[in-house]
């Protein structure tokens, strides 16, 4: 039976990846810094080689997706001394365990890696347009990707990259560092006003149709690999703020709308032709049916009419 | 009084700055990790926001070399854990500082930002030519450069950034993982056998020669500079280990001549005509000048012949 054990498999993405696998008939674990009451999980900092050594010691994993970082760039400016330790450090020890045990690895890349790159983003503009990372989290996700390049480069070993977008749906808790689509939600919920942030126009990517495209990975790896998981279809933030407004009936006048945000990106196109050729990626869930399924599980998790 | 601290100020460079910058009056400190009998002496971990804190709430600094870093390719892979955060972490507390206490900062960057670039390494080529860093001591250099520009950015901090190449001179002490001049004297003076890659050519640039061109950045400190510290000669290693066999009176036997190395390029030819202009840049000690008078250093402070 294929082993399979995901990092940070207690977070948002983590969670529905490991369903999806063990849904497959995997025997898929996840690894995580914060304690679980799953059966099938192993705690784990990345940031300690000696707890990654416990972990691959007991058990043959063939493939690991390594999910574990610190997310977003808010986040990675106000906790840059967890950022490094965990994104930096984690993914070399996850690399030094990799030449040591020969799993096959799977990296959860990001799209901030594009940067100060305004065009269409193909994988392969790396490869011929310099970039400058914009932040911390960017700088980071980028350095991860170099790390793995460089270890198969000098060790052999096995990796393929992913490249996500702003994937959302059940299983994101809200923080304030978090994407527009948990905050929106949480506070609109909440009867918390918000703000929309006009002029910047984004795609958003359902949770289940990601964990699919991951998942698939398996049945075709291809060392070396990197593939966007994006989609085509852009939103303003202004019309998601609508959708979510529709399906919480939050009070509109409740929201302020402001000019365009700083330092951020106006747009941002993906090309994932890619993943839909290698790995039958697609989008099934529209944001409409997303948003809704998203605001059902927030008023389960958070208990609200309850 | 113009006030100034360095960063690593009881490391290699930092000694040699330190005394450039005394020589020439101002209130040159030292700040690093190590304890120190120096008077003019802060012991702070970079990789500590508090212990910089310390530092700046006591004295109003106006220009920061920052040169403390885990430095080296091998001592990064070795050592990745102290790298980042020392790096990473430290050079982020820096700039979290920078923007607090309004300080200009000196950085000390790394000839291997250039990464697999294998042409004429001019300033500007990071803005033409995608580049890949092979290890992570070049990627954190690369990611301090990025933190730095982001920092000038948003929070209006002045910078100027330095790139150095293979400096030498005296107080370079001997670690496995320090560059190959430290390495042969060291081994040639105690009798120990050392290896000679061949086929592989660089320039060495005296710590003398490299200090007067960084004291000279605050007599027209341009904020958002950034200076390649090199020079033209470029050298095999063979002939490097001729010259320190010349000053060390080693016996050759004991050196083994093997292949190129990997995993490293061939040749790296520095374009430093920006430091010249800008800085009066200038190498006026040569090679054999220099390595006789490391040697001399290296008898006195391993008390070799006492």
């Amino acid at each position: 039976m294929t082993l399979v054990l995901v990092t940070g498999g207690q977070g948002f993405i983590g969670v529905n990846l490991v369903s999806e696998l063990q849904k497959r008939g995997y025997d898929a674990w996840s690894a995580d810094i914060l304690q679980s009451k799953d059966l099938r999980f192993l705690r784990c900092d990345v940031a300690s080689y000696r707890q990654i050594q416990r972990i691959f010691e007991g058990k043959e994993f063939d493939y690991v997706y390594h999910a574990a970082a610190e997310y977003g760039r808010w986040n990675g400016e106000a906790h840059y001394e967890n950022l490094w330790n965990t994104n930096a450090v984690g993914t070399k020890n996850i690399l030094t365990a990799q030449k040591e045990y020969g799993f096959k690895l799977i990296f959860f890349g990001s799209a901030e890696v594009y940067g100060d790159y305004d065009g269409v983003m193909a994988e392969d503009v790396m490869e011929r347009i310099p970039i400058k990372q914009m932040n911390d989290y960017a700088l980071s996700k980028w350095v991860n990707e170099l790390q793995i390049l460089n270890s198969s480069k000098m060790d052999g070993t096995e990796s393929v990259r992913v490249r996500l977008f702003n994937v959302y749906g059940p299983h994101e808790h809200y923080s304030p560092f978090r994407g527009v689509v948990p905050v929106f939600i949480y506070r609109a919920l909440h009867g918390l006003p918000y703000t929309v942030h006009k002029g910047h126009k984004r795609t958003f990517e359902y949770v289940e149709d990601i964990c699919r495209s991951l998942a698939n990975i398996i049945d075709d790896f291809k060392p070396g690999e990197v593939y966007n998981l994006g989609s085509e279809k852009q939103y303003s933030i202004e019309e998601l703020s609508d959708i979510v407004v529709k399906h919480t009936g939050a009070d509109p006048s409740k929201i302020t709308f402001k000019e365009e945000e700083p330092f951020t990106t106006r747009f941002k196109i993906a090309d994932s032709s890619k993943a839909k050729a290698d790995l039958g990626h697609k989008m099934t869930i529209t944001l409409d049916e997303g948003i809704k399924r998203t605001v059902d599980w927030f008023k389960l998790a958070y208990r609200i009419g309850e």
